[in-house]
Order: C-alpha cells, then structure tokens, then sequence
C-alpha cells in the first residue's frame, strides 16, 4: 500500500543510532489514512473467524480493538509484567542483551477459541512469538498474525513459519 | 450504563494494598461488551464535530483510534518520555510523590483544530489537564473528554471544569 507508505514519516537515528525508526503517528493524525489503514488491515483477513483478537502493548492497542469489532469477537491486551490484576501467565522472549517478558490473563482466552494477534510492526517476531505461545499455553488456536509495518529484512516472518502472516506496508 | 458495569471486574488491592482497581480486560473480551463500549462511547458525543482524537499511553489507545474513525477525525498518541520519535512537546503532572511528564508531537494538532481527549479512566485528573495543556500549548481547543470508567469519589471532574466532560460508567 503505496499511499499509506507516504503517510508514514522515516526518523533516523531513533531508538538509537543506525536504527531507522518507521513512525506511524504522521498515518494515524491524517483522517483519510487512519481509515484507509483500519479498513485495509480488516479487508487482509476477509471472510475469516476470530473469537478473539489479541494486542501487544501498547501500539498493538491502537489497532487491535478495532480489528476485534470488525470481526465480532473480544479484545484481549497482552502487556509488559506488572501491568495486568488478575492471574496472568507468562512468556520470556530474547532482546539484543538479556530477555524481556509478556503477560496475559490466564483467563483472556479459553481452550479452541481462534485468535488473531496484531501489532503495529513486526520486526525479528520476537515478541509475535512469545504472544503465540501465550495463546497457545491457554489453549487457544493462533489462526493469524497481522501487522500494519513489516520491516522485511529482519524475517521475522520467517519466525512465525506455519501461520498465516499478512502486513499492509512492507519495507 | 449498567449493563457494562456488570462486565468490569474489581480487583481489590491493586496495584497496592487499599486501592480496588476497576480492570475493563473482561469488559474488552466480551465481544457484546466491546461493541457496546464503543458504540455508546460515540453516542456521547454524537453531533459533534472533532479534527482530532487524542488517546493518553496507553489504554487511552484502546478506544481512540476508533472514536477518531467514528468522527472522520486524525488520531494523536500522547506518550510518556522517550517514547515519541519526533519533536515533541511535555508537560508535567502531580504523582501521590513527584512529578511525571507526558510529551505529544510538536506538529500532531494545528492551531484551531478540535480536539476530544480520551482516556479508559478519569480518577484525579491529572494526565487528562497535562493532555490538554499539550493540545492547547500547540494551539487545539480541547473540545471535550471522554472516559469509560469515571471515579466520581475521587472528582477529577472538578479539575476539568470550563470542558465537556462525558462517562460511560461511574462509580
């Protein structure tokens, strides 16, 4: 989607140095390119069925509430320790130095339910993955990854083999 | 709206001894429940018009992009520090012990431009006058709040006098 890649502002340098950063808040602030993303993202998943849709904090907020209307089914926010009050469950996944951790509420998704995870980018599929095994260890079925970013030459969809991945923007 | 009130868990003690923290998560995952949430959220501000939504980091981001494509609007994230690729501007805000900072993009509103601020919850008030501190330092009139859980005890609604303040469920 050419027209969204315009609307998505490159900031070099940030986190840090030699990291281009793909900022999505210049798409988000234009009206036309909010709706044109929101309605994309929906129309790469056309026809199919999800009980739930899950978001990884906090830009996979952004979209994944709206996707979880679109489809009828529930939102689930998967988020950083700490962050959730009721009895969570937990993945570790690998940063460049160290490791960090997810959490879901144990009781977010129940045993068969079909679950969309979504995120505003996927780079390495570090934290895709450590989403998928979340669902999976409350027995749920991951039956779709979507992001709004892919930054291509990470592969991180080459992470997420045996799912279907689909991405509206891809650099 | 009762009906939602009945799908928001109370957990006691959370996130320290004393405080009993209303978790919307429950109401999210119940795909009637979200439906309705934003549904009636939209319904709060039916006729009017915004430019732009602003959501406050980070459950903020599960309801604003939606209500910024209910109203043709732009959708503005206002983060905490560090977080904003771009310039930005930052305010300052009042913590039980301290002070905290939320910082939105110098160039995410113009001059003139209406804005509705939303938030999951209103407790003190206190991100939601630095949010609209942001928006008015740029130039925006905040045109309205809306929050889904307001906690009337702790009337945050007081610090938000002169603006229409709206609230799908108080407590």
């Amino acid at each position: 989607m050419d027209c969204l890649k315009e609307l998505i502002r490159e900031v070099p340098d940030f986190p840090k140095p030699g990291i281009n950063f793909y900022d999505i808040t210049t798409l988000l602030k234009h009206p036309g390119g909010l709706r044109t993303t929101i309605d994309e993202f929906a129309r790469l998943f056309h026809g199919r069925v999800f009980d739930k849709v899950v978001g990884i904090e906090s830009r996979g907020f952004l979209f994944g509430p709206q996707l979880a209307y679109a489809f009828h089914a529930g939102f689930v926010p998967v988020r950083k320790p700490g962050k959730l009050p009721a009895d969570a469950v937990s993945e570790e996944y690998a940063l460049e130095y160290g490791t960090d951790e997810l959490q879901m509420h144990r009781d977010a998704v129940e045993k068969g339910e079909r679950v969309l995870i979504v995120d505003d980018v996927i780079a390495t599929g570090g934290t895709a993955e450590a989403t998928a095994r979340l669902v999976e260890s409350c027995g749920g079925t991951v039956a779709g990854f979507g992001f709004v970013v892919e930054l291509g030459f990470l592969n991180g969809r080459g992470r997420l083999e045996g799912y279907p991945v689909e991405s509206l923007v891809r650099y």
